[in-house]
């Protein structure tokens, strides 16, 4: 974070320092920050941005874009297994950026770094002339050689996935067009609801423990489940074959999908689910289904994993044909 | 990075893939990296990045804006007495992206991962519809609690630098206007000399050692040395009197003021010099000398830590105003 006296440069020193509660963090007032893993644990690393426009609409509520790209990062450290232990932070900020914003995007930001357990240790700040973007580096702990990787199912492993699968796909359709959600029958609560997975995921960190535990691979679901299963598919050289009718789905998704049953390509291809895709070894599945419900993450069986190549979603005996496999912000 | 099997993701699975050198990586096939420091080290982090048109002009060589980001995050690095671990990537392109800027892109980036032995170890890339920007969050490691710290100076400490001072800030506006060199009166050698400093920086990661042995504080010259050593002046709690006459410039530099005395402000204010300022007491200026000409790094005295605020800089017994202390993109 800069820190030459600048008005701006206080502002951000003022809504952001307060974030930075790691000792590391030397109060966002040096070059670099400290980060030691405690002994026999790996840092795992991963980065994850949003761009005004392309993953999120100009005038959605600061806090909320705060929290959601801190969540797409806490997300794929839960899906490696691994405990949050901070993150960097770069903006990008228009010229025309007010006070107000910042300190709403600090607000929300904060919020979640202290829920999660995951504090700001540093960052960039730049003025764009192009739209704001904001880029999140973040940093987790697991015990030493034990992240759960992608290339890790094996052929007889079953597939699980968290929680519900195409709200999110759902939601971002509904916000930027708001018409939908009659169109779909969808109540005004399950309208809400389909909005608010969009714009908010909750990363399934509760749940990074039980796949270290049990996990044979895992990732999160971001860009859809039918390309994301086939990426780990591919890293682990396997197949994968997935009984639709058993992906679990919420009651507001079901209700759309009763009105138009096409958007199950929605469901299954969208993206921005940031629920945990995993295999493990069938004989694992109670033991597994206890330590998630403890940890309070509800999960689904999907499928198995098969010899081959290609993650294959079947109903009614046939595999489904996707436009699109996978979402891409490309 | 993504590995969906899209065109896109091939062409940057293929240019960036040769760059993941590290086991952690894991061939960035995976959500995640690990990173972990050696026994008795702690991580350093730091990230910093660059945006067209505001850090480097859209047709500057590929290579030179990859090897430029890595660098100024090296350099970040190296002022804070750490060794290179690795970094992560976020690059947002422009839809019209050809595949021949991303082979120059990879290639410079490569060749200096490979220079510096800071393995690529994981990224993000996204389509922007504003201008070409790229994050870089670097690491590296230091033996524990021994990172140099802005907040170290003391009252009595001798104030140096490495290099030559202001040499990017005259290369970038000969680098807008080609007329200037000729106005200047610089030869062509010095003229390319100028704009080399300014495209290509050279990190001091080879003064590391140096600098945790002898340095009280540190940090990289990045915003004007002005600027910057004002802000270590803060951190630490001390005031500073440089001596003008003793801060190091180029051949190239002394004739471009020679011919427009008013340079001297672009050249203590300009930035972009990646050069190190650090403070130590003056017994060790000797050994920490003899360190620096070991590590091939030339060093110059140019003033005194003193009590008080604030950063002096004294010319015929005056103290120079500036009009911006510090070069802010902002």
């Amino acid at each position: 974070m800069p820190d030459d006296g600048s008005a701006e440069d206080r502002l951000i020193a003022r809504y952001f320092r307060p974030l930075a509660t790691s000792p590391g963090a030397f109060g966002l007032a040096d070059d670099a920050a400290i980060l030691t893993p405690p002994p026999g644990c790996d840092l795992v690393l991963t980065t994850d941005g949003v761009i005004a426009g392309v993953h999120f609409l100009p005038h959605d509520p600061p806090g909320l874009i705060a929290r959601k790209v801190l969540r797409m990062n806490l997300s794929d450290l839960a899906a490696k297994g691994a405990r949050p232990a901070g993150f960097l932070l770069s903006v990008a900020l228009p010229a025309n950026i007010e006070e107000r914003w910042i300190a709403a995007f600090a607000q929300g930001l904060g919020q979640d770094a202290q829920a999660y357990g995951c504090p700001l240790l540093g960052g960039d700040t730049d003025h764009t002339p192009g739209p704001l973007a904001i880029t999140v580096a973040a940093f987790g702990t697991v015990p030493h050689g034990k992240m759960v990787r992608r290339a890790g199912a094996r052929v007889g492993n079953a597939v699980v996935v968290t929680g519900t699968i195409g709200d999110a796909a759902l939601g971002v359709l509904q916000h930027k067009d708001n018409s939908l959600g009659k169109r779909w029958g969808v109540s005004g609560e399950q309208s809400d609801y389909l909005t608010t997975r969009y714009l908010l995921p909750e990363p399934r960190t509760a749940l990074a423990e039980a796949l270290l535990q049990h996990a044979s691979a895992a990732m999160d679901v971001s860009d859809g489940l039918v390309g994301d299963l086939a990426k780990l598919a591919r890293a682990s050289g396997v197949a994968a074959e997935i009984d639709v009718t058993r992906v679990p789905v919420s009651d507001a998704a079901r209700a759309a999908l009763a009105a138009d049953a096409a958007l199950i390509d929605t469901i299954l291809t969208g993206g921005d689910d940031y629920e945990i895709l995993l295999t493990l070894p069938p004989q694992r599945l109670d033991a597994f289904r206890a330590a998630a419900q403890q940890a309070g993450v509800p999960v689904g069986e999907i499928g198995r994993v098969t010899a081959g190549q290609g993650a294959r979603f079947m109903r009614d005996g046939k595999a489904l044909a996707f436009a699109r496999p996978s979402y891409s912000h490309f």
